[in-house]
Parts: structure tokens; C-alpha cells; sequence
């Protein structure tokens, strides 16, 4: 039997959509990790009745709890009221998280207001999870074979007390639970397609390996999850589709794990002992973030010229003013001089030159809108690829930056 | 009375935190802006028993419910077949969406499957939204007072069937159900403070008008959000407290509206007339990519030079290698000559130079670990500020750039 779990989100920032909810997602692949189901997740505004419905909906559906948000010291937080009424309980003053807090301000060299004092108190049947990063302490309640967790809905400090004092809390009640997940990742075909291709391999999974398909953008990903008691075992039957599918789908597999491509470019340079460098015009810098998200980037990662007019092309990368002036600058040949020039500034052994109409084309030009130009050098050779993208600016861009983080994985793949 | 609306998401990559769920997101948005309130946010996986059971339970709370998700040709997707149960519907092909279909396949030149043909399948108490970006028809259910919309988890289909077909036919069915969002954003202070400084217009709010604060970083937002019927009075009393708001919080306020920092810098650059370059090096790129997703920020920003590795400064800024080899990478020295050379290099008028240590510092530096220098050129002069962080990789990275922005804002506001 699995164990599951239920996440509520508070906050009225969250419903109204001014604020992404990020924290579940988060909570969720943590619970994952220890073989917890995720069977529900809610969100609902900073008010009591909605509060304790969504509780009493996450108490029918799952063992585990975890409530984030509306912990803070103003008067629209109430998750703690809420929790202390729920409980019966009294909200009482708890001496080691005053202390924190008044060290906080101290160290600030700020007074201490009557709302931060209040941060102290908690009810009287919770365990407190002492909040080293904020002044909110979290709060666990055991109660008729259930657990309910509230956290601060901060993300670095809901992050801190799930991975300090949560996670190992609940490790300490599960035994034998396990989810295993196993991916493959490809490029190239529509899903459809590719469910076709497989069908026989699908049709064969057991009650216990689900499958499940997802598209970002241009990349479609085949998800494994397994779900067992003897986990050496289950791994080993994962692992076991997860090579069918890989083997099947030779051509478009890019990966078999889902780590960003960033990340998977990044390892490629690195066991080539090489180096990149970029010219971004129409993704404006944000193929060199992607790259730059990665920790220890800096080994394999030189730097990018995010030319955003076409004057820098020739200021900052040197590009040829008469090749500037006798091409679109939306065109093969000026990717091409992108590339070369971003191997030759850098001093890198990839160079990639990216340079599109993302949405608005200037009326002298006629190249259609949308149309992109990717080019990468490497050596003396110099491969190019032309998008054709039909989305809005946001969404073009980032089809872009995955469309050349592709192009040059598959390179690397190849070389 | 409030209108009340419920957003159910489906599948199981949302549940194991392998996808955002950005939808419930933007959904909520939208019918804000129409007046209605979200209640609640659910997500369940594909699983028949737990869809069923999230519809029961938005039915219960809201009288619209949004469905997305689980409508694509795979095994994985059944939300179609759970509601044609749920209603004792039939499923029944629906002849103008497989002609859709079928052209869709032709103009791609690719085999029509027997999965795709289902696609073309409703249940036959539907009103069919036709969904002309994809093969999946959204899917429309009025009933006993409630109406219930199911749509193709797909972002870009969702939100076209949203704009040209749902948003549309709820605003039909309403009359005067109004919400206004005012806001104040500002930076430099805590929330406590900023509450305790405001606490006596907040105690004078009407009921019809809520106070939220929000957190990103180092910007705190205040939200006004006023319920009524009547618009235009509404308007003018939200408007009241937020220009209250704003004149008690004057020195640390940098907007009067939610819009991205960045499309707030290049408006006043836009009024000023002026451009702006960039050399960035911890931030690797983010800054220019949140400046260039702004629509028409090619006017304004001229590019930035990302150097992520020290020769960089010199071969690519021209920075002088005596500065280099006799100063900190990460100094007030060396920022303030990233500053210049970005200007410089760009012909930019002001120049953003930005260099820190992000997570890792180098043996030989004697730098604590979170230092981040921005400079900021303009004319002549060229004006400095340090950070020091503590948050992960790349939180450092978002607040970095948070903080240039801001920096050079409070720098164009005063100009």
C-alpha cells in the first residue's frame, strides 16, 4: 500500500495567480524521492473556512499533510489561528524561538515589534520545527495516525525545515515504500508517433510500472514509475523497460535521464575537455543563463555577446560591415559569422551564433516572422539549422534557446 | 456575491512536481480579471477516482470549474472517458474536428492513427470548443447552474481556446461582479516594518477592500483587492488607499503598478531616451534575458557582453589586464571597469557592470562567498554597490539580478 500525501498551498497571492506555486512542486518531488504518492494538492486563499476544508479534504485523501504559507507577521496570515482552533489548541509563547527572533533583530540593529514577538507562539500540541533561516517557526501535529506539517511559505526556509526536519521525521515512520522513476527523453517526433512505435512495450508494463508522456516544447519525455516493496527489485524491472524504450527510440533519444539540457550539454564539454562560447541576438542572453544555472558551468562555459542590435554584431563581435549590409540580418550566413565569431572572441571550441525575428520583422526586411538561424562552429566546420516559430515572444524564445541547446547536444552526441 | 470558480489540473507529471503548473496559474488570472474568484486550485493525477472526486469538491465550492490536462492520444490521458461517465454521456465523433484532425495530419504529410481519430470523440452532452492549435477539441458542460470546461493541458492550446471561446461565453453569463488590484511594490524594507508603518490605513480599510503582502526577494508588494458591482466607484476607492499607501511609504516605494522590473527600467529609459549596456558575469545572462523578454526592448537595450570567466573581461570588455592581475574578479575596481567598458563597448548611455561569487569562491581569493559588486555608468560618474548572499546557487543569481534592477532604477527614477 502506498503511503500518500496531500499539499495545501495558503495565500491568496498564490490563487489569484500573482504568485507561481512553486513550493508544492518542490514538496512534491522530495515526497516522491522517499516513495510517498502526492494524491492531491490544493490552494486556497488566507481564509479559515477554506483552510480547514481543504485540511478535512486532505485528512479523507492521505496520511501526510504539509501546509505552506501564511505564517507571516501580517494581519492577512491566519494559518497558525486556523491550526490552533482546528487542534482545540492555546497559542502559547515558545522561549527558544523568542530568542531567535529577538537575535535576529539585534543583529539587525532593529526594534522588535509586537507582531514578531507573536511569531513565537505556536499551539500547544505541535512539535516545533525551529526555523533557522526566518523568524516562522514550522509546526508538526501527530494526530489519529495522521501528520500535519505547516511551514513558512518563503521557499528557501520551507526548503530549509523540509530537508532538515520534515523529510528525516517522516523517513523515520515509513518502512518498506518505494517509487522509482525512470526516464527517456528524446527530440525529433510527435507523440503520437512515438506511442505507436512503442505500443507493444506499453501494453507489456505491469500493473505496478505506469508510463506517461511529457512535452516541453520540442522535447517529449517517457516517464517510468514504479511503485514496490523490495526496491533493488524494482529498479531492476524499471531499468529493464526503460533500455526497451531507449533501444526502440534509438534515433530521437537524447538523454536517459531528466536533467536539464543545459546540464547534459555542460557534462558532454566537459568529458570532451572543450569549451563554449555564444552570439545570442533574438534569445538575448538567455541560452548563457541556461548554461550558467549549472553549478561548476564556469569550467566548460566562456561566455556569451548577447548582441541585441545589429550594429554590435560588428562593434563587439567583429562581424564584417559588408556582410552586415548585404544580408538580412535574420540569415544563414550572419549565424554562421555569430558562431565563428563567438569560438573566436571566447576562445572557445564550440561557438554557437543564434539570430532571429522573435516577433515583429522590420518592414525593410522579408523574411518571414519567426524564422531563426542556429549556427554552431567547431573547427574548420560550421552546421546550421532555420526555425520557423508560430508562438508568442516568451514562448518563441524559449523554444529557441531548447532548439539550439538540442542542435548542439546532438552534435556533441555525434562527435 | 461573489462568482466562484474552481481549477482542477490533471496528470501525474504535475503531481510528481515533474511539470509547473503554470496553467492554474494564467487561468487565474484571466478570471480575476472578469471578476470571478478562484477558491480553489486542485491537481490530481490520471486516475479516474481522484478526478471524479476533485469535480465533486469544486462543485461543492464554486459554480465554474476549469478542467486541464489528459485530453492527448496516449494511454496515460482519460479525463474525455471519465467525464462522459460522470455525466452518463456517450462518446460520439464529432465530424468538423475530424476533418480538423485529419487536415492537420495532410498538411504534415504524416499517416493518420486510430488514436488520433479518437481525439476527435466527445461525449455527446458537450458543447465542442474547437480548438484550432491542436488536435484535442476543448469541451463545454452546462448543468444545474454550474458550468464545467475541460481543456487540453498544452499551454499554448489552453489559453487560445481561453481567450477566443471560454473567457468569452462566461462573460456572457455575468452581470456586475467586478475586481480591482491596485498595488504598491517597493524595496529596502522588511514586511513587519512596512506593516507596522501602515497599520492605521490598513485598520481603515473597508471589507469590500483586502490587504495582501507579497514577497519576491528584496521586493515587497502591497495588494489592494476590492470586490463590487459598482465599477467606476470601486476604481476610485481602491485607488484611494493605494495612493495613501504610497505617500506613507514614499522613500522606499519603485512602482504603482505589478510589472516586471525589468519593462519598468526600460520605460523610463524609453521616456529618457537612453540605452543600456551590459556586462555581466555572475549573473551569466540573466539580466539581459529578463530585459529582452520584454516586448520592443531592442529600442532601449543594446546588448550585454555575459564574461563568465576572468581572460574574458579583458579579450571580449578590454579590460586592462594590470586591473585584472592586481585586483579581486570580484571588486569594486573591477565592477566599475565592467560598468565603463559595457557603455563603452555598447555606446550604450548607462553601462551595468555586475560581478560576484555566486557559490563557490576560488582558493586563492580571500572574498567571503555570496559577494556580488554592481556598478552602474553614466556620464562621468559611476556609482558602486555590494551585496552579500547566502541563499543556493540559483537564488543568489535571481536576487543578484533583482538587485542590479532595482539599483538602476532608483538610479533612472532620480535622473
Amino acid at each position: 500500500m502506498h503511503i500518500k500525501a496531500a499539499i495545501l498551498a495558503i495565500g491568496n497571492e498564490i490563487l489569484s495567480g500573482h504568485t507561481v506555486d512553486t513550493n508544492s512542486v518542490w514538496i512534491s518531488q522530495q515526497l516522491n524521492k522517499l516513495g510517498i504518492e502526492v494524491v492531491t494538492r490544493m490552494a486556497v486563499g488566507d481564509d479559515a473556512q477554506a483552510i480547514r476544508k481543504a485540511i478535512q479534504i486532505g485528512e479523507e485523501n492521505a496520511s501526510i499533510l504539509i501546509l505552506t504559507g501564511g505564517l507571516g507577521p501580517t494581519a492577512d496570515d491566519i494559518t497558525k489561528k486556523v491550526l490552533a482552533d482546528y487542534f482545540n489548541a492555546q497559542l502559547v509563547c515558545h522561549a527558544e524561538v523568542l530568542a531567535h527572533i529577538q537575535g535576529i533583530f539585534q543583529k539587525r540593529n532593529l526594534p522588535m515589534l509586537e507582531r514578531n514577538t507573536q511569531q513565537a507562539e505556536v499551539p500547544d500540541n505541535c512539535t516545533v520545527l525551529f526555523n533557522k533561516m526566518g523568524t516562522a517557526p514550522g509546526m508538526w501535529f501527530s494526530y489519529d495516525q495522521k501528520i500535519l506539517v505547516s511551514l513558512p511559505g518563503v521557499p528557501h526556509e520551507m526548503k530549509y525545515l523540509m530537508a532538515h526536519q520534515v523529510l528525516p521525521k517522516i523517513q523515520q515512520t515509513l518502512t518498506d515504500h518505494h517509487i522509482i522513476f525512470r526516464s527517456v527523453v528524446t527530440a525529433g517526433q510527435g507523440e503520437s508517433f512515438v506511442a505507436e512505435r512503442i505500443a507493444d512495450i506499453e501494453d507489456s508494463l505491469p500493473p505496478y510500472i505506469r508510463l506517461a508522456y511529457t512535452v516541453h516544447y520540442r522535447v517529449l519525455t517517457l516517464r517510468l514509475t514504479g511503485f514496490g516493496k523490495d526496491k533493488e527489485q524494482l529498479i531492476k524491472e524499471t531499468e529493464h523497460y526503460q533500455s526497451a524504450l531507449a533501444a526502440r527510440l534509438a534515433d530521437i533519444v537524447i538523454a536517459e535521464e531528466e536533467i536539464p539540457l543545459a546540464e547534459l550539454v555542460g557534462n558532454y564539454l566537459q568529458i570532451a575537455e572543450m569549451k563554449l562560447g555564444l552570439a545570442e541576438s533574438c534569445t538575448g542572453g538567455y541560452i548563457a543563463h541556461l548554461m550558467t544555472q549549472v553549478q561548476g558551468s564556469s569550467v566548460n562555459f566562456k561566455g556569451s555577446a548577447v548582441c541585441y542590435q545589429t550594429s554590435i554584431k560588428h562593434d563587439v563581435l567583429g562581424i564584417s560591415q559588408e556582410i552586415l549590409d548585404n544580408n538580412d540580418v535574420v540569415s544563414e550566413i550572419v549565424a554562421k559569422e555569430m558562431a565563428t565569431a563567438a569560438a573566436r572572441k571566447f576562445r572557445a571550441d564550440f561557438g554557437l551564433g543564434i539570430t532571429g525575428y522573435i516577433d515583429q520583422v522590420p518592414s525593410e526586411s522579408a523574411v518571414p516572422p519567426g524564422t531563426v538561424w542556429i549556427a554552431i562552429a567547431h573547427g574548420n566546420e560550421v552546421i546550421t539549422k532555420k526555425l520557423l516559430l508560430s508562438y508568442d515572444r516568451v514562448t518563441n524564445i524559449g523554444v529557441a534557446a531548447q532548439e539550439a541547446l538540442i542542435f548542439l547536444l546532438k552534435k556533441l552526441r555525434n562527435s
